[in-house]
């Protein structure tokens, strides 16, 4: 199990900080044990560690408050959004104070001429899909939770749609951030693209709140495609499933989501979800287009399965089957937990260069099968991205103990492969000896910046780099 | 006229670096004043601040000794790739070392089956293309000019084909970077995608030499597509072509390149290019797709434009016809400057939203009315970008005045609605006014970022921000 450090407290600090939020925010301010304990809750087998308060702040006004009381006393500052963070982000390893951000929720602006949104952090994607929904436009990125925008960002997230829409940092134009000593800057304008000065708006996505709180989101949109339609398709082996997506992205195929099941995950969904699907390795498809140009997808990647034995091709008759078909996906996180009551899913999360991918994804399940673990495989295949949902039995020490050793050995294997040890979850507190071993001296630069921008450590410390 | 400063110059730190790398580099150290002022040239209005040598590196090694002796002396080292930047990029305001990575021109590897090429910076866009040819991919960034791949990741170029490919930023997939201690480090794999801390990839990417000295870079290619058709369309005003523009972006077609030029831009092709167009607003087309899709976007472009009064709708009727055409764009940069010989052409660059590309375009033109100067425009209006090319007399100090206050103007009123001074020619020594104006405090954080990378600002000293 990768060590979680507890941080030095400043008990002086911390107490003297609450007493003045306290006094400031009233009923947005809270120290109860219930509510603290769930923001560090995580859905992951990181531990808790709580923060000594939450404050429900209403406007971007009132985070910078919060900052500028916390950095003159020197607490930490962590924010929080829907808690669905895989890595410890939302941990308080030194306590201080947790900004919980779903009360900042509105959709400030839609611009539907520019194909572009304004929103607080709160916002979450399906909310913001449904303010969509009647002007014929949608916000593609989709990493399965209904997580908050702002979350998303701070954690570079992607999820299904991300082979053809990218990931937030391809979706973000600009931000408003709260930096550490208080101070609201806007990194950029609504502009579609722009030179000027360094790219600000990228370094914050994905700086995981260690730089400064996020309090506005200008998002790109795109328009719902005139047609959408979704298959499913069985493989021999996750060999073949892989270089089916291989060849589809290739080949130039701009399919809209494209992820792979293995046998495991195929039964987990199918008990879960009462699907009935073959229970072998599967792909599940979704193309955006014209009328035409859906056909021509369909058409074209039904062939390249073929070309590797795929079989039992099936476009989704209606929407409710659609639907049916991807809710399914997005539950396979609880489905495959259910394959072993009692036990703690823990995600892996590697990306590697596609070529790879099928190399990757079968060393991981042979090695598996050697520790003896069960870790069913779903994964953004059309980006090199996949999860094993390692099943452990958190009472047994040596089981855990396996579990470690198995990420460490996929987290090199990808990196050996020019791969990442996190495709999109993040470094949080629990990838962080992979950061180290993927970037090595770069990873001294990202601290050089970190204590540039954040000189008391006080936004969200513990997380991505050391100091 | 922007002033652009001297900066102190360290005297002795310069002698000492000078007699070092005389002796270590022999022949690929040279200081004969052709060669420097050469080094210190730009296609536009700033003047050339020469270095005091200039060393030609051959390897990722070679540039890492350069920079640590530099360093040691604490003498500035400045990137030069082709010297095609345009707001004085490759100026040595405080004299220094000018490092030619023209000769660094080798492509390391092409990954096929990843979509990705590995670069050194002295490729040029052109020869990556032509090494690309005959394996059916190509690398879309085309800002015009055959510049360097290097010199196009620190300025965040962009170009023709930016609105369906975007710009670097989204093209870099990784870099090897010599940081200003000599310190070689690598931001990111060849993963598609990563969660892995801070994205410095983003942030070297428009650094433009002032945080690191790039040595490599990983480019996401894309594979040619089955069918290419082009197309040109003349609009009774640049209003109604702007529209059209913004309507098709608004339509989601996937168009590959929008480009506009105004009646005294297709006047200025038709003398160099001898092309007989009719000298209207004009936009020229491209678009990319399958046989079937490409005809399907021309017939829903085409609708558009009829919309808003637009005529002689007219494809490309072969291979050459549409190269022909694109290189009549292409030099239009050169044609401009024949309108009125014996001027000088400063290039504007703002990027607005989509939604305010007609207004800021219509009230470009009679603001340049009022001032009685020439600007053709050409621009990049799928992504509200466009620039103006004024021709100024640069021995009339009042002509001059004229078109410092255009340009001054110009960048208030594009941040005025939401937009940025520069779309793609970087900030430089030109714009840093500008830079300040538009994004305000974010600004300090960016010197911030710059003193923690380069304590001693040597890399490329006097640009983006001042310290």
């Amino acid at each position: 199990m990768v060590a979680i450090t507890t941080l030095p407290r400043n008990e002086t600090g911390i107490e003297t900080a609450l007493g003045i939020l306290k006094q400031r925010f009233g009923e947005k301010f809270q120290t109860g044990q219930a509510i603290r304990e769930q923001h560090g809750h995580t859905t992951t087998w990181i531990e808790n560690q709580m923060p000594d308060a939450v404050v429900f702040p209403h406007s971007t006004q009132e985070v910078a408050e919060i900052v500028k009381i916390c950095a003159e006393h020197k607490v930490p500052v962590i924010p929080f959004g829907t808690g669905t963070s895989l890595e410890g982000h939302i941990n308080a390893p030194a306590g201080g104070v947790s900004v919980d951000l779903s009360e900042m929720n509105k959709v400030l602006a839609v611009h539907a001429e520019d194909l572009q949104a304004v929103v607080q952090p709160g916002v979450t994607r399906e909310d913001l899909n449904t303010h969509l929904r009647d002007k014929g436009l949608f916000f593609p990125i989709d990493p399965g939770a209904n997580a908050s925008l702002g979350g998303m960002t701070a954690t570079r997230a992607s999820g299904t749609n991300a082979v053809r829409y990218g990931t937030m940092k391809d979706n973000v134009i600009g931000l408003e951030v709260v930096m550490a000593d208080g101070t609201v800057i806007r990194t950029a304008h609504r502009a579609k693209k722009s030179s000027a000065g360094y790219d600000l708006t990228r370094l914050l996505v994905g700086s995981e709140g260690t730089l400064g709180l996020i309090t506005e989101i200008t998002l790109r949109l795109q328009g719902i495609p005139e047609a959408i339609s979704a298959a499913r398709c069985s493989f021999p082996s996750v060999d073949a499933a892989c270089r089916a997506a291989m060849m589809a992205i290739q080949y130039g195929l701009p399919v809209a989501r494209m992820e792979l099941l293995d046998a495991d995950s195929v039964r987990a969904i199918n008990n879960y979800s009462k699907l009935g699907l073959p229970e072998e390795p599967l792909l599940l498809l979704e193309f955006h287009g014209s009328e035409a140009g859906v056909a021509e997808q369909t058409e074209m990647f039904q062939a390249i399965a073929e070309e590797v034995g795929g079989k039992g091709y099936e476009a989704a008759a209606s929407t409710e089957d659609r639907n049916r078909l991807w809710k399914a996906r997005h539950d396979a996180y609880w489905a495959i937990q259910t394959l072993r009551p009692g036990t703690q899913a823990l995600a892996t999360d590697v990306c590697v260069p596609i070529s790879r991918l099928a190399e990757c994804v079968t060393a991981a399940q042979a090695r598996l099968a050697e520790l003896g673990l069960l870790g069913p495989i779903a994964g953004h295949v059309g980006d090199g991205n996949f999860h094993n949902a390692l099943l452990v039995d958190m009472n047994d020490p040596e089981e855990r103990a396996k579990a470690d050793e198995f990420t460490g050995w996929l987290a090199e294997l990808a990196v050996s492969m020019d791969g990442t040890c996190t495709g999109e979850h993040g470094i949080g507190q629990g990838k962080m000896p992979y950061l180290k071993r993927e970037l090595g001296p770069a990873t001294t630069y990202m601290a050089a910046i970190k204590r540039a921008m954040d000189p008391d450590n006080i936004m969200n410390p513990g997380k991505i780099v050391a100091l």
